[in-house]
């Protein structure tokens, strides 16, 4: 494991230099050089599941403005481990049933919300009533009606919510937004983007309609899906679909590949997909006037990297999206700032992702102005 | 200009080679080997635009089976210029009006109709009535109603009508239908395509609804649906689409761009694209069980190459694709052996952009099972 130093270097190298060349992560930047003494903030895992362990965990230890200060899980023999590798205290060691019991724990502020998506609203708002800010894994739920629902319960605790949309902090799609506001090839155009991956154990609950909402759109579709949101900085103005099932034994419950269409206002026009069934589709490309970037991969935990149509590569140093992200929060928490993935932008991602398969189902374009 | 033992040699090298290891080009490889002394039929070139001038007939030049021997124009400059330049005796030069007297020129086998789209029809007839086997420019035309009239004429006259498809002539673009059709990243789940150019001249034909059916979808975008039907060799059983327009000035007759979106009777869908508005935008990626492959450039005059998942380049060496068009023709009419490109193939994408142009229009996905 990295020493804090090494991290707090390696944290200030990468992000705020992005950050230094991204408009909009300029409070970001200066918030976090006007930083003093430094307090971290604890974090509470709801959800502890391959995700929280191989990537949230280890990327807590890295954070400059956090720390594991308690875990929530259904499963005692979990528990037991966690307390152990990170030393985590039995009074902070929650289950589901008892997590509003928080309230009485100081040393908890944060809750981050790593269950499946049908159980981020209940989570949330138990999370939200014990008095903890949320950060909520994306997709935010599976309807629109829960999102609202957990913004009007952390909106009444007066807490932040926030959705773990952690591309919002890695430079080098942060880049790719700037090229795309700043009109340095002039006005996009059309943008194509797509995420999938093979799914392995046909009975993990991604393929539980009840507890997933929906197949890879919701689950990785929704990468390409901010892609064009971010870039164009618009909201679709219609959408079409398709979806696909060649596999109907594992996939009985959820599409197993979509293909989905956006129109945007300005008549920038995207082309997405999505997929259960294989891997290697990681990437999006931007076209616009005179020339074109795009980032492939575009959604990697790490190695993301692109290219220009000038001939210039895209290519930030690695850095830790997760504690970035995490960090990210943190700031916003002690600094009484809003974070820029607050739960109105995963509810708008909701809707879109709603009508995406309205469109599909019913074979109409299905209009969201 | 090259040698014609040079071309010859070039001509195997690249083309023979590539039939070697395509199934479906087997015929056309062994007929070629068996060739014995060379007999060159005439090639007429109706319409001297830009692609007749600067692609076809350089490519003349470098034929196996194939020399000009005529022309079609209404522009008495350039018949003037194209005979002198390229030899062409009095009598082989014709206007629109006078193409019909072809009948009584046996120095002319072929006519290869390059001429607005929605004037292939009454070109092809004329050159089918005065007996001549047809190549035709794609789009077929502007209506399928006007495909198939070509198709009964040439059929009436006992004559051949291909379509120029140069891509199915292309060995990079051949491979990639042998990975498709022998599996070997296993069954294809998902492809992208898209072809697109910054468009000139706002006065010319391809932006007359009228001449041209259509935009950059009946122009470019058809090598993209192209490409999703020679990979997957399949039909479309269903199509959907959007259309844009961000310069109402220059596309006020034709739509700027165009993403449509393909379900095959398998459950392959494909994400297309075109343009008219920008370059850039040229190739293909094909997604399947197991791994990959791609073409980047997909669809340009030289330069197609590509790669795969297991990181095997596709680079077959460059070769001249009109040559190979042509000579393929030719090898079909001298061996009375049917064309792989035949009327029959560019109907079927004519019917299809209608039914992508009414998705757009209509908003609703168009069944074409």
């Amino acid at each position: 494991m990295k020493t804090h130093f090494h991290t707090r270097r390696d944290f200030l190298r990468t992000t705020v230099l992005a950050a230094a060349s991204v408009p909009f992560m300029g409070a970001f930047a200066s918030s976090l050089r006007a930083a003093g003494p430094e307090r971290k903030l604890g974090f509470a895992l709801a959800g502890l599941g391959s995700f929280s362990t191989h990537q949230l965990a280890p990327a807590l230890q890295k954070t400059r403005f956090c720390r594991l200060a308690g875990i929530v899980t259904g499963t005692p023999a979990k528990a037991e481990t966690w307390s152990a590798q990170y030393n985590i205290p039995a009074k902070s060691i929650y289950t589901y049933d008892t997590m509003e019991q928080m309230a009485d724990n100081p040393g908890i502020d944060v809750v981050y919300v790593v269950t499946p998506n049908a159980l981020h609203a209940e989570h949330t708002i138990k999370a939200a009533k014990a008095g903890k800010h949320v950060l909520c894994e994306k997709p935010m739920e599976v309807s629109a009606g829960k999102c609202q629902q957990m913004i009007d319960a952390c909106k009444k605790a007066g807490r932040q919510l926030a959705i773990g949309y952690r591309l919002h902090f890695e430079p080098n799609n942060l880049e790719c937004v700037r090229l795309a506001r700043e009109k340095v090839f002039g006005d996009l155009k059309i943008i194509e983007a797509g995420l999938g991956f093979r799914i392995g154990d046909p009975l993990q609950w991604r393929l539980n309609r009840a507890l997933a909402g929906g197949g890879p759109l919701m689950d990785v579709g929704i990468y390409a899906l901010q892609a064009t949101r971010y870039l164009t900085g618009e909201e679709p103005a219609s959408v079409s679909a398709i979806t696909t099932v060649t596999d109907p034994v594992k996939f009985k419950e959820v599409e197993e590949s979509i293909a989905w269409q956006v129109k945007f206002p300005s008549g920038i026009i995207a082309s997405c997909n999505s997929t259960y069934n294989f891997g290697g589709m990681n990437r999006y490309q931007a076209f616009a006037e005179k020339g074109w970037f795009q980032l492939s991969p575009a959604f990697a935990y790490g190695g993301i990297q692109g290219r220009r149509s000038d001939g210039q590569p895209i290519n930030f140093p690695p850095m830790d999206q997760f504690a970035a992200e995490m960090d990210g929060f943190a700031q916003c928490i002690l600094n009484n700032q809003p974070t820029r993935v607050p739960g109105e932008e995963g509810l708008r991602d909701v809707k879109i992702m709603m009508a995406i398969y309205e469109a599909a189902r019913t074979g109409k374009a299905v209009n969201l102005a």
